[in-house]
C-alpha cells in the first residue's frame, strides 16, 4: 500500500509540473515537433529526476518509477537515455523562446524591447530554476556530445536572431559587423551573468544584477535604457 | 602482459599531464595547501578521467586503474569522491590565478593590463581545455553542492579582486559603485563568451571572439584598448 501511495503522490507531483510547463503549447511552435502524452510524461519525469537527484541518477528504471510508465514502453518511445536528454534540451530551448517572445511587445521602442528581452531572460531563469540548471549542464555536454552541441548552437542562434530582429528594426546600425559585435557582447554578458547568478545562488540579488546589466548595456549600446523591475 | 603494458602506458600519459600542470608550484601559492606526490597523482588522474570519460565515470576503482594507486590508499588520502572533486576544483582555481598573474605586467598601463587579463583568460581556457570543461561542470555543481558553490564563489571573487586592483591602480574611478558595475559587466561578458566558445567548439575562432570582447570592453569602459593576438 505504501508503494501505491508513493506512486500516486509522484503522479500528482508530476502533474503539478506538467501544469507548470505547457508542453502542448510547445509542440505548436514553428519548427517544433509533436509529442504524445506518454512522451510528455517521460520528459517531465526526466527533468524532475535530473533537477532533484542529478543527471547521473537518470536511468530507465528511475524514469519508470517516477513516471509510472513501464520500462519497455519508455524504451519504445525513447530507445536511449541520450535521446531523452536531447529531446528535453530541444524543448527547453523552445520553452525559453516561447516565454521570451510572449513578453516582447513588437510595437515598443528599441530601448524598451532591449530591456524586455533582458528582463524576460532573467525571469525565465528565475521561474524555471530547474531548467536553467539543466541548461548549464548542457553547456558542459556540448563539449562532449556533438548532438547536444548542435542543439546548443541552435538555441544560441535563436536568441541571436531575436536580438538581431530588434536591432535591425531600430534602423540605427551602420554595419552588420557593428550589429554582430553588439549582439555577441550583450548575449555573452547576459549568459555569463545568469550562469553566475544561478551557480552561486545569488537569485535574491536578481534585481541588482538586472540593474548592473542595464547600466552595462547602456554603455555597450550607447543608449539610455528604461528602468525595469523583475515581477 | 597487456594489462601491464596498459598500466605503463597510462603512467607515462599521466606523467605527461603532470608535467603540463605544475602542481608543486600551485602548492606554493598564498592561500594554497600542501600536496603529497600521491595526492597529486590522484588529482591528475581524476582530471584525466573526468576529461576523457565524464564525471559519471569517476569512481575509486577507475581512479585506482588510472593512477596505479591501490583503492585503500586512495581512500586514505581522500575519503570520498566528492572530496577529490572539491580539491581538484580548488586547485583548478589556483592554476588559473597562477597563469593569469604570471602574464600580468604590473608596470603596464591600465589599457594594456585590461587586455593582458582578457588575453590570459582566453589562453588559459584554450590551453587547459579539459580544466575549462571541468569548470563548466562545476558551475552546474554549484547549484547542487554548497561546498562546490563556496569554492566557485572564492574563484570568482579572486578574479574580481584581480580586476579591482587593476581598476583601482588606474585612479580613474569616481565611485566604488561604478567600479563594481564595470568589473561585473566585464567578468560576466568574458565568462559567458568563454563558456559559449568551449561548449560550441568555436576555439578556432578564438581570435575573432577576443576582438569582439575588446571592442565591447572599449564601449563598456570608455577607453581605447591595444590590439592583442592569442599566442
Amino acid at each position: 500500500m505504501y508503494v501505491l501511495h508513493g506512486t500516486i503522490r509522484k503522479r500528482i507531483e508530476t502533474m503539478r509540473i506538467r501544469l507548470k510547463i505547457d508542453w502542448k503549447a510547445l509542440t505548436q511552435l514553428p519548427g517544433s515537433k509533436d509529442l504524445s502524452s506518454k512522451k510528455i510524461l517521460i520528459l517531465d519525469s526526466a527533468l524532475r529526476i535530473i533537477s532533484e537527484k542529478g543527471l547521473h541518477q537518470l536511468s530507465i528504471a528511475e524514469l519508470s518509477r517516477e513516471s509510472g510508465i513501464s520500462k519497455p514502453l519508455i524504451l519504445y518511445h525513447y530507445p536511449t537515455l541520450d535521446s531523452i536528454i536531447e529531446e528535453l534540451f530541444f524543448f527547453s530551448g523552445k520553452m525559453a523562446r516561447y516565454f521570451i517572445e510572449k513578453n516582447l511587445n513588437r510595437e515598443a521602442s528599441f530601448e524598451t524591447k532591449v530591456m524586455q528581452m533582458i528582463k524576460s531572460l532573467f525571469e525565465w531563469t528565475l521561474y524555471n530554476k530547474e531548467v536553467s540548471e539543466f541548461f548549464i549542464l548542457m553547456f558542459h555536454s556540448g563539449t562532449k556530445n556533438p548532438q547536444m552541441q548542435k542543439i546548443l548552437k541552435e538555441i544560441l542562434q535563436t536568441a541571436h536572431d531575436l536580438w538581431e530582429r530588434i536591432f535591425l528594426e531600430s534602423m540605427r546600425y551602420k554595419s552588420l559587423e557593428e550589429l554582430r559585435i553588439h549582439i555577441n557582447g550583450l548575449q555573452s554578458m547576459i549568459t555569463g551573468s545568469l550562469i553566475i547568478m544561478i551557480s552561486t545562488n545569488r537569485t535574491q540579488d536578481a534585481n541588482d544584477l538586472l540593474t548592473e546589466i542595464r547600466l552595462n548595456a547602456e554603455a555597450l549600446l550607447g543608449v539610455e535604457l528604461p528602468v525595469f523591475e523583475l515581477n
